[in-house]
């Protein structure tokens, strides 16, 4: 992509009203745009960091079975009513509005009842068990105060997956291959070594449920973790629960601020007796389904990412999800011939699949590294009268600042291969 | 994929309440859901077909240099009231809600006023311009009546892209090249044949607008086709126009039922009037940007497919949207030999990159080829015990019926090139 020609512009001031570095960070950077308190448009830069999030997800969530589907976010009273999550008096989230046609309608903040009411067309027997579905889909949430940028607003993309079982054992086997595959992915999206399986208190059918938490300074929630062991848990079972059972003590743990960036929950059998969802056994008898919900906000994740690995200087994306992998800085570029030799460079880099970014501003060195380092791709490579004429490339890593200079042959052997532009 | 893994199940009756065919067929074989009028979920088969008519328009889209960017549903009144779309007495569609925090919300039924005020941070020089932004994002309208199953829902996506251009010459330029890239994208999906370019009336900016129609019988629309011209006009443009000027004449056009697919339409100064979207010219005057704007629902698409190319027996997927190219059926699969030879056969099908449904499951052979006709991927091959003892595969062309026999080495030539599983 050439810089030239992409819409967005980076700016040195972030909006006044914005106190969140991710928000701050991805604003200046020109990957997001506020409509609204709770509400922003991702840009193009930024819809591509999403889509590589919602790739890697997808990947994790197939690898374990999940068939993707998508459900509408409007709502009719009547499946609600039957859970009791209809009355605002239970529910302090819901958008609702009024059908021209008649009656009321609410935008969907989660999918529980849903999907249960699906399942009852085509689950029958223990035979069609167990299945899992997942969607990646907008919800609505109305916040009294939507914050901390794009980690809580009032409209955002959700993965949520949700799993019917026939046996506690099918359960429990799924429940863990989806923490595994929450680890793969927070592992794949960078922040895997500050993340954490957190015990949070359960509810009425399993000792725990699950949170994910990434240790961050501008986390919203505090976390207890063992770091020898690896887990973490919250307030709750800090207080409540029996520690032993975990392997740890209270004086072992470490108290952090983190954020949420991912939960599995065990759903037992609340929503299949409330809706009806049973399933034939063997004997033929009607049992109710078991099941669980799992988690995940990519633009969230995207905002963790940005809030944990930034510098002073700007965004730092790992390879996993940049928009792009090289950002390709031409300078001298009012020379005629210093444009082709750059311009062939991009070409050559595209002709081999690396998927790059180039600026081909009209720009002061200065400026061009500024918005560089400011929009964070993983390499820049520098193209100008002096590499030119030493016939070697200065390669720069941003999350090290580590230099290396190549030589054409040597970027296209190390790029080529990293492409999926 | 292998169906017994598939959640979805086939049904013999489509729902009594719903009376269009593209709802019928895409219900009976569990390519969506109705969760209410005018909202429906899509099934894991749904949402691929979904995807791939998307992967078709973004290429299109990107080929004249469309940027894809995501523009937020939930609205705060004020920009709106600028161009006197809130009211509803002007705007007929919104659904509305209340922030808890306080304040009215709406649902975006279109994004101009959104995308106008984005582009005053990001246009300031008649060299920001010309650009093209897009999204395929979900729309909610407050329909009186949601109606033609997929066709007019309340809930629905839509990809809408948005021109800004400093002169007419480059707005026009972009309209004609938009215009030629939706026939394309109409070609791909396999209804480019019936698809007539229609002229629409224009507003206050220019004489047409152009709508895109499929000639349907089961179209709410009606159009005025001239056939050996290839183009269509509707009823305003019937009675109130100069038909010389379009090289028709009211005499030689023929009335046909239609599905409007797509929509382009200029819209002037309207919204950069209203919203003070301007950009410096040469000479450092303030100057109005020129917009239009450019729709294609990817949902109503996929119903007119169905509509026009499904025959008795169910759906027909034109090889570019098919969920799977390939649906293999195995017969005598309770035959633990014939088990082998035909999982081999999917295990090597599925190595060489081809895309395919297996037939896996334990049914008698009548249903599996009543539901292969009915999910209709566009080739049917068929592995059983006769086929194993003659070496050749028969395989059926969903769209015309036509059988040949294929050995496995013809079958890999034959289609592990279309792959893209």
């Amino acid at each position: 992509m050439r810089q030239s020609k992409l819409f967005t512009k980076t700016r040195k001031e972030a909006p006044s009203d914005e106190v969140a570095k991710n928000a701050q960070l991805l604003l200046r950077a020109g990957y997001i745009y506020k409509n609204m308190a709770g509400a922003y448009t991702f840009l193009p830069l930024g819809l591509q960091v999403i889509e590589r999030i919602n790739t890697i997800i997808r990947e994790e969530m197939d690898a374990i079975g999940g068939q993707e589907m998508h459900m509408p976010s409007l709502q009719e009273p009547s499946l609600w009513e039957k859970t009791d999550r209809w009355s605002d008096e239970n529910v302090d989230v819901w958008f609702k509005s009024e059908l021209a046609a008649g009656g009321a309608v609410g935008l969907a903040w989660t999918h529980e009842e849903v999907i249960t009411e699906i399942m009852r067309q085509y689950v029958a027997s223990y035979k069609d068990l167990p299945l899992f579905a997942y969607q990646i889909q907008t919800k609505f949430r109305n916040e009294i105060r939507a914050k901390s940028g794009i980690m809580r607003t009032r409209e955002f993309w959700m993965k949520d997956l949700y799993s019917f079982c026939a046996t506690e054992e099918q359960h429990n086997d799924f429940y863990e291959a989806c923490a595994d595959a929450y680890m793969k992915i927070f592992n794949r999206l960078g922040i895997g070594e500050q993340t954490y399986k957190t015990f949070a208190s359960g509810g009425a059918f399993t000792k725990f449920s699950h949170e994910f938490q990434t240790l961050a300074e501008a986390g919203e929630d505090v976390v207890y973790v063992s770091k020898a062991k690896g887990i973490a848990v919250n307030e709750e079972v800090l207080e409540e629960a029996d520690l032993s059972e975990l392997g740890v003590t209270k004086d072992g743990l470490e108290k952090c601020k983190s954020i949420e960036v991912g939960n599995i929950f065990s759903l037992g059998t609340k929503f299949s007796d409330a809706l009806g969802l049973t399933y034939k056994d063997e004997s033929g008898t009607d049992v109710p389904v078991i099941m669980g919900s799992y988690g995940i906000g990519p633009a969230r994740a995207m905002g963790t990412v940005v809030d944990l690995l930034a510098d002073e200087k700007g965004i730092v994306w790992p390879e996993s999800i940049a928009p792009y992998q090289i950002h390709l800085v031409g300078l001298n570029l009012d020379d005629a011939e210093m444009r082709d030799y750059v311009e062939g460079l991009y070409t050559s880099l595209r002709n081999r699949g690396v998927s790059v970014l180039f600026d081909d501003r009209d720009l002061r060195p200065g400026e061009k590294f500024a918005d560089s380092d400011l929009l964070g791709m993983p390499y820049r490579v520098v193209a100008s009268k002096k590499t030119k004429e030493s016939g070697s490339f200065e390669v720069v890593t941003r999350a090290t600042g580590d230099t290396r200079y190549l030589t054409e042959e040597e970027l296209y052997a190390d790029f080529g291969a990293t492409a999926d532009a």
